[in-house]
């Protein structure tokens, strides 16, 4: 049980941890800062948060859990912004999709003090953002990675644990550099693709009747082309050498299929749509009770 | 109200057509061919089809509606299989997902019968095929692409479109050239782009772990991955021209992305993701009461 969680950022993500801690009973009392007032305003409105701060340092003061659910570039100033209240016995966990760019950002921010702070990625999300979305059941069932470093504090380490799998998340430990390997194929790829898909077609003049016609799979394909645009412009940026070595695999995968559409080698054609369908045929979400 | 349907392919599309016929009262009777017998034994067994026949012509013997329900490649031979029991009172259908092969392919067949036939793509699919998946409720609430030729005959045109709006389908139409240009954007590059994906990602020795991670958006993203290899392998076959010209516009997007990424240029990039982000939010699909 914490007595204050201190949010900063109160967006879907953000505002989606505080409601599952609340409903949980897992905290007392939540201030909560973000960039825009109107939108602490309304965290405050909806039950998000039960008093709004003016600043990220006034919504550290007094908490022993500090959650950073923000842009990732965003990491570095915030930590520097509220360092002089980071004591030994406070959590600072964030909920960032890239985890060297985060832990590096926390080494230089926090300096002595980075034992504290518990990299985390909750897998999860929705392709609409914002406080109104928030949803305390949207990390239940998710797999987190937790993503520690040589001076991270086995108390707030054990702590972190504790709390993500009382929200009922499976949890995981990786490095920073395998995370961001992994999530560059498995989530920042199939982002780049899905926004470049999009504008592929939108920038075609009989783009809007295409787009009238597509159904389920289309619609499945794309949802995660609806992602936020500055998010996910922090994300592609802070993770951009993996993605583009991902992005080295996709396209030699790609020139394959066409190599052998051009040449019209059907047989071998099925053969790699076999691999792939088999493959996610095969594939389960390891968390979650959702079907694949 | 038909007589009898004749049914050529007992698959996931075909037995939910009949499926759907049935529970909307419209079909007496269902005579039933797959290429496999024991396919057509189990579509018999799981109540999907009444009678199983032996050859394709005999499934069209006595039949007022016939549905091809098999890969487009097999259009030419399916069609002349049966050719001379096609009379002038029957309507012949089919459910592929490309139109100007199977046009072509339905002239070659059928000569001086071609308007009989009425070449239809129900824009709906799942991720996994056979008769054990045959869902009555495939269809409804689709929408149903209709390319008729110069040649089609009204009759069978309205009976068509009749017959699908009575399975709570909404029809368009368009030549088959314009529809292979669509789908070629909205269903098949997306395909084949998932596909690329998963063998990408697979052909890495990290790939396994890296899948093991991955959350809702990876399978969302993924799922049309699973399709039918052999389905797929026709359809891409069949739409290469289309395809490459899709191609060509999404790789020209994704080299857009990779360069604004490598020269680091965030408002820009900014500015494209939000581009695809505003479209993907802003589309509905046109029929379907699911969510987008």
């Amino acid at each position: 049980m914490f007595e204050q969680l201190g949010l900063i950022g109160c967006g879907l993500m953000g505002g989606s941890f505080a409601l599952a801690l609340k409903r949980a009973g897992l905290v007392r009392r939540v201030v909560g800062y973000s960039k825009s007032p109107s939108t602490t305003e309304r965290a405050r409105q909806l039950g998000v948060i039960d008093v709004e701060a003016p600043s990220a340092l006034l919504a550290v003061s007094g908490s022993d859990l500090v959650l950073l659910a923000i842009p990732v570039a965003a990491t570095e100033s915030t930590l520097k912004a509220i360092r002089h209240l980071v004591g030994p016995n406070v959590l600072i966990m964030d909920v960032g999709s890239t985890k060297r760019d985060v832990t590096d950002a926390a080494r230089r921010a926090l300096k002595q003090d980075v034992g504290v702070f518990v990299p985390c990625h909750p897998v999860t999300g929705r392709e609409v953002s914002g406080v109104d979305h928030a949803d305390a059941g949207l990390y239940a069932g998710k797999q987190v990675v937790l993503t520690p470093i040589e001076r991270t504090l086995t108390a707030q380490l054990e702590q972190a644990e504790t709390l993500w799998r009382a929200l009922g998340c499976s949890v995981v430990h990786m490095s920073p550099d395998t995370h961001d390997s992994a999530f560059a194929a498995i989530s920042h790829l199939p982002h780049l693709l899905a926004f470049a898909l999009m504008n592929a077609i939108t920038g075609q003049d009989q783009g809007a009747s295409f787009l009238s016609l597509a159904g389920p799979g289309f619609r499945d394909f794309s949802r995660i082309a609806a992602g936020d645009p500055e998010m996910w412009r922090d994300v592609l940026m802070a993770n951009r050498e993996e993605l583009a070595a991902q992005a080295g695999h996709f396209q030699r995968a790609l020139d394959e299929f066409q190599r052998l559409l051009a040449s019209g080698q059907t047989d071998e054609l099925q053969r790699l749509i076999t691999r792939a369908s088999d493959a996610r045929a095969k594939w389960r979400m390891t968390s979650g009770a959702e079907a694949p």
